[in-house]
């Protein structure tokens, strides 16, 4: 009866990529043969599944036809070169890199618009939206039915991690420096990331703004299935290693039933509510979570109309890897 | 012709009293004698000033009426044992403390709303308000000209160096251990604050407010004189020592016209405005500097009459200890 599949994932090496293997292993997703892919530099690397070390191979030599579904945890340029050679094989495919057109695979977080998948053609080709709009989905998808959302006011505070193990290691580095008393280097950010906080995460563009504030808006509005909604945010760069933070402020058409909030979140997916009075962190609640966890959910303070939200989430694992993994186990359900 | 004015300062031995201390020597303020106290645990420290150390003594046994002007940068506790003490005695108080209510002592910040002073009976009474409230009341008292604002939507990641010392080596220590391995103690935060963000400041009511929200807001509408703005408003604990961080999104009535908005901000006191594509951080400009910095000055992403900003101030300096100063001087021009 059980049907197990033959998966490739490209970027494998990557802080995503690892952990969407560990993802596959942990929820006994029916792998048959697993191939792990990545660029020339990364190639010869291994990575641990089901107890043996797969060796990572060159994506440029392989043969797409050998698997029915791919993940690309890559980076854009990566799943742009490849992507089209996967589909044409005949290959599903699951980018987390951002890099295909919603037009062409669009976002989709199960908990917000699974229903998408089904009028999809085959090969089906879906994107994993960023990982802030993926928490902020989850979160938002349960209170369309008992709030009339005017607005979406967002800062999303960012750990080091999105920007890879590069970023990681100068957060440490700078920060026994400065705790020695050591002169700073500053070689992955642009300044000093300790013990600071950095306005943008990104290049802006001519009027300010910079490419994942311009995402978030869009995948937020498609995941939600609102595309008049109006979204402002700012991403910054918070001194944390793993897991985003959300300080999110809703304008809602009339004033706010708490109750019917609370409930609909109790009973939202992924979601995890936490007592009034407490709130979540990212490192000591969200990370190697599976769900977002919420709280300080409250009103204006003195605009019933207003409801105010505190998320943490983690970016790598339910932001990315996670949510890839619920995708592809939705695509095998039916589409494969 | 130039007077000079005998002074004590309450609370001398903390960082924001130590910091005014030091503002009233660098800006040549006409001190005659110098009174340095603070409650009977912190009597005895001595605090530099003009190449001397001024030794601290005990408030509970001062005679106010040796001086014209009183800073009370202590706790509010202190500050409502000794303030009517101080007023009894003829003197004129600065409250940074936040404990004297608005209609004895109203918020005052220069840039923003000097010309209360010239209602006030003597003798005088005036806060200092919160770091946040004075930063955002700075930047935003010259777009009052330029802009109809109609919602002011705030996340300010606080520095822990509001929370007092104690705060500030807990970061330092937590983050050590953190880097070397060791078993993490948190004794003054209530959990993990290094490489975390914490979303509330101070005990929640029931409501969910913490009384840091609920004062910056009440302190904006007085500050601005705009008592029917909407403020919605969340402060949370970044691990950053010094300096303090908002992200800042204004709703308006109308299409923001940047230049317009780029010129008041330029034009505006105590502002610095970086460059277009630059931003600010706390720890890289503002922190030990006189102004406020702001930057990212942009347009929501799809919605013109939304402008969003970062600003970077100095908690202690500019929020505090430097504002109490400004306001120290208006009095002595002509109200002391």
């Amino acid at each position: 009866m059980s049907q197990s599949f033959d998966i490739a994932v490209v970027g494998a090496t990557g802080t995503v990529g690892e952990t969407l293997v560990q993802i596959l292993e942990e929820r006994s997703f029916p792998v048959a043969d697993l191939h792990l892919l990545a660029s020339s530099e990364s190639a010869g690397h291994s990575v641990p599944f089901r107890g043996k070390n797969v060796r990572v191979r060159e994506v440029d030599e392989f043969d797409f036809s050998k698997v029915k579904l791919v993940f690309f945890a890559a980076g854009p340029a990566v799943t742009l070169s490849f992507a089209s050679k996967a589909s044409s094989a005949g290959c599903a495919i699951i980018d987390l890199s951002g890099a295909l057109p919603a037009g062409q695979a669009p976002q989709i977080v199960p908990e917000a618009n699974a229903q998408v998948l089904a009028g999809l053609e085959k090969p089906i080709q879906v994107s994993s939206p960023s990982p802030s709009a993926t928490a902020l989905a989850v979160v938002l998808a349960p209170l369309r039915g008992v709030l009339d959302i005017q607005r979406v006011n967002v800062t999303a505070c960012l750990a080091v991690s999105a920007q890879g193990r590069e970023a990681v290691s100068e957060l440490a580095r700078q920060t026994a420096e400065l705790l020695n008393l050591r002169p700073l280097e500053s070689t992955f950010f642009d300044r000093q990331m300790a013990f600071n906080l950095l306005a943008q995460v990104g290049k802006p563009d001519a009027q300010g703004h910079v490419p994942l504030e311009k995402r978030l808006v869009t995948e937020l509005r498609q995941l939600l299935g609102m595309p008049a909604l109006k979204v402002s945010v700012t991403c910054i760069q918070a001194p944390v290693f793993f897991g985003d933070s959300f300080s999110v402020s809703l304008q809602l058409a009339a004033p706010v039933d708490l109750a019917a909030v609370n409930a609909a979140l109790e009973a939202g997916d992924s979601i995890e509510l936490v007592e009034a009075g407490d709130y979540p962190t990212a490192v000591g609640d969200a990370v190697g979570q599976d769900v977002v966890y919420v709280g300080r959910v409250r009103q204006g303070v003195d605009d019933a109309s207003e409801l105010n939200l505190w998320l943490a989430s983690d970016n790598v694992r339910k932001g990315a890897a996670l949510n890839a993994v619920q995708l592809a186990e939705l695509l095998i359900k039916d589409q494969l």
